[in-house]
């Protein structure tokens, strides 16, 4: 209970419910859950290149010869490629902060993968930096601190548009959400 | 319950809740009630110049002379206007379309007050159209329609951003939200 206890979002009575049901369990069960928690320590590792979670270094995504290496985007969490992945507008590469500003806490600038970022804008072929931290304060921040980071080097620095999220209704949007959807209008052309 | 069982979002059961509560009130309170209701179909107009509910004709927006005349937000509902106000960034003047194009339910372009938008182009100093409509599907149509109907003026026509909503997280985001985000990215300056 107190192992289970340490994982996020798991609180005292959830981690005596997940306890009980491992109790539970078939013995066959048990070890497949004892045997997979050891196998993903084993075989998964960071990428050296991009940071990313993989059983391969360097990861698929940055082995793959078919993705644009004049592109990297730039996100906080190793999760956050998945759902960039899935919206399939996007064939660059990666690279992943592992984390964020916030000083409160603690997590400062020197935690973050800033220098390997900038080694790989000033080594290779990148035209293109795209800050894809979350929008919100510390995200922004984040973007901010890497934007001017990268000060100096060649490549173009973009963010992910702010605006009202697709099959959304506007009667819902806050009014952060419309002011950046007014601020960042575009032209409609026929 | 009858009439109570017509507004939108109310069911029988809704209805009877309802009409019991209207039971309950004191004799005064169910005749405050009755009074705004009556009121309010009398004082309420619609405003002659972009269709906004007022007490006066034209409506408070319009009649301000320090909004900016040049500019025109186009909503498909009245109650739109509230949330982009509320935003606090947008000085421009409205236009209410009341309704969107949804042929399904029998929402046909000559149902929209396209001709008064367009009346309001050609006659004024008119420079941008802000498009403004629900980033879903009937949204998009609808503003892809008064796109096409804008063509020749001189006015410049634009679309609210789509992108990622401030101050959520990524990885919460669907594979749309994301691809417009994407596509809609923007240079970062220093």
């Amino acid at each position: 209970m107190e192992l289970l206890g340490l994982m996020p979002g798991v609180g005292e009575k959830t981690a005596e419910r997940l306890a009980y049901h491992i109790l539970r369990l078939s013995k066959e069960e048990a070890l497949a859950l004892s045997d997979a928690i050891r196998e993903v320590k084993e075989k998964v590792k960071q990428c050296s290149v991009c940071n990313q979670f993989a059983e391969v270094d360097p990861c698929p995504i940055c082995a793959d010869p078919r993705r644009d290496r004049a592109v990297i985007c730039v996100v906080e969490d190793a999760r956050d490629v998945v759902p960039i992945e899935q919206s399939g507008s996007y064939r660059g590469l990666y690279h992943v902060l592992c984390g964020r500003l916030a000083p409160l806490e603690g997590m400062e600038p020197e935690d973050l993968t800033v220098d390997g970022l900038l080694r790989r804008v000033q080594s290779g072929d990148v035209q293109e930096v795209i800050l894809a931290t979350n929008p919100d304060m510390e995200g922004e921040a984040t973007a901010l601190y890497v934007r001017q980071a990268l000060e100096g080097l060649p490549a173009k620095v973009t963010r992910l548009a702010r605006g009202v999220p697709s099959g959304s209704q506007l009667d819902y949007a806050n009014p952060a959400i419309l002011a950046d959807a007014l601020e960042g209008r575009r032209e409609m052309k026929k």
